[in-house]
């Protein structure tokens, strides 16, 4: 296959393995990366921009592989600081951390766009991708469950996503738009395909799909759009996905993720653990073990899904 | 002597030695050391108040012994990070000190004075004396030099006093005032002494002396005001008091000072090696080693400048 620009779209963690392993998979090949800013938020004073920082650690090697989140040879020396000092302590920043959000906060104090901050961000730590924020507009997700309303870092992070899901909500500025970059990625007459990464569809991609004009974007490209399963026999790697899915009454199945994403798919990765579920989808399904548990994991993936998008017609 | 309470202004490093030395001087006398914030400066987009930081560092013992400046057991992950980042580093910002720009530049954010949290910080390090900033309103210190304006910190960090001194200007907004814990200490029935530490009366003390009001303020409380020398053998101890006053063409001596402070003072605290300028001063004068190399140092020079000072009838 000779693939010339590929672009994905990612939430966290798992999002970013498999945008690193397309990275190392594509070699000369373009690779952008549309991020969900859904769960960025102000703390202490500065922006912070979880999934973006996910995708800039991970692809610039960067990342912390205990935690998966943060940097990897951190120190806490902030931290402990902060809370002799009466500060809230209960979203963790490292210090190396804290210059990505240091540096973030005064250029977008300066003006500048997330998008352009960001680039600038993955240049200086050499990542070969484009890196792009979906929008350079605030759209929050907001997470609504039984104990009341919460932004998504105090969902997920605060309160360890123990609360009970009842809907979630994406709040946004009437002047929300993709980034430009995500256009001009769109645009591209070079874009071979759309990837859409193995993170949770609730709350990282969809987050993507409700800024105004992004799906439609995304039918419009006339490539194949493929989305990798985030399910592994029926539970999620990691993070609430499954348990948001049983919270807001939907089986959970990787064909009801299918069935999420409707008419944006023309195809499926589905994980060999549930490939008994292969019949339910009424779609060109590939099927391998999804999970990532190496660098060597991350390539494979990446290559069997480019392959099954390359033999892919899109549907409109 | 039985001091109930004792009023200090300070600057930076030689200040807050001898307000460290007045604590410990004092037993369960109160202690409010009235803090320069002309070189306050927002940077990175934090506020900082180094001034401020070195008497909260050095009362809580937290300082950094061999800088002068910043924490000891400090780490610098963060400024590592920010340099790969292309951030601006000449302004060190260790990981823990960074803590402490970050907190209160949240709490001035939402609305917070900066002496309430100077205050809040100091509790919360354990300090038992009253650390205040000389005011709650931006009053900045200005250098004019021959290489042109600069902020203080630029011209102390960045360019590292190299510059020739012209001029010095204080900026400030029209209601720049004192900090109300400034007043409340000033007319408090039980102030015994003012102490003007040895900081630089040009760049340190000057500013505080600026501060409208602040100056009427001090002789207005009545009570004996002595000023502990910052010239120790016609030499600054540490920072640009010497080659500052060459520059503006003021002869290096300490009865210099003595004139530069006018009719504030009731009496000098003369350092030894300069004794033999003692009777070109029309004061009362102590004579005394006034280097402090160790926290003995401080303690003895604190208690003779108490002692000194008790002895003392104010002029006014």
């Amino acid at each position: 296959m000779n693939n010339r620009h590929i672009l994905a779209l990612s939430g966290g963690v798992g999002g970013a393995k498999l945008a690193d392993g397309l990275l190392h998979a594509l070699d000369d090949a373009h690779l952008t990366i549309v991020v969900n800013t859904g769960d960025d938020f102000t703390h202490l004073g500065l922006h912070i921009s979880p999934d973006v920082d996910t995708a800039l650690y991970t692809l610039a090697g960067l990342a912390n592989p205990e935690t998966g989140w943060g940097r990897r040879d951190e120190t806490w020396t902030f931290m402990d600081a902060l809370a002799r000092l009466g500060g809230e302590t209960w979203f963790r920043l490292g210090d190396g951390d804290l210059a990505t959000h240091v540096e973030r906060t005064r250029r977008l104090a300066a003006g500048d766009p997330l998008s352009a901050i960001t680039a600038d961000l993955a240049r200086r730590l050499g990542i070969r991708a484009d890196i792009v924020p979906m929008s350079d507009q605030a759209l929050r997700t907001r997470v609504h469950t039984d104990e009341g309303v919460f932004d998504f870092q105090d969902y997920f992070v605060r309160h360890q996503c123990r609360p009970v899901t009842r809907s979630i909500e994406f709040s946004l500025a009437p002047d929300t738009a993709p980034a430009p970059a995500v256009l001009t990625a769109l645009a591209d007459e070079a874009l071979d395909a759309i990837v859409i990464c193995p993170s949770n569809p609730y709350l990282s991609i969809a987050p993507l799909l409700a800024v105004p004009g992004l799906r439609a974007r995304l039918r419009a490209a006339r490539v194949p759009i493929v989305a990798v399963s985030p399910l592994v026999g029926g539970a999620a790697v990691k993070g609430p996905t499954a348990k948001i899915m049983a919270e807001l009454g939907v089986p959970v199945c990787a064909d009801e993720i299918v069935r999420y994403y409707g008419d944006l798919l023309d195809g499926f990765v589905l994980d060999v653990r549930d490939a008994h579920l292969r019949e339910r989808i009424a779609l060109p399904v590939h099927v391998t073990d999804t999970l990532m548990r190496t660098p060597q994991d991350r390539v494979r993936v990446a290559r069997e899904t480019l392959a099954f998008a390359a033999r892919l017609t899109p549907r409109r």
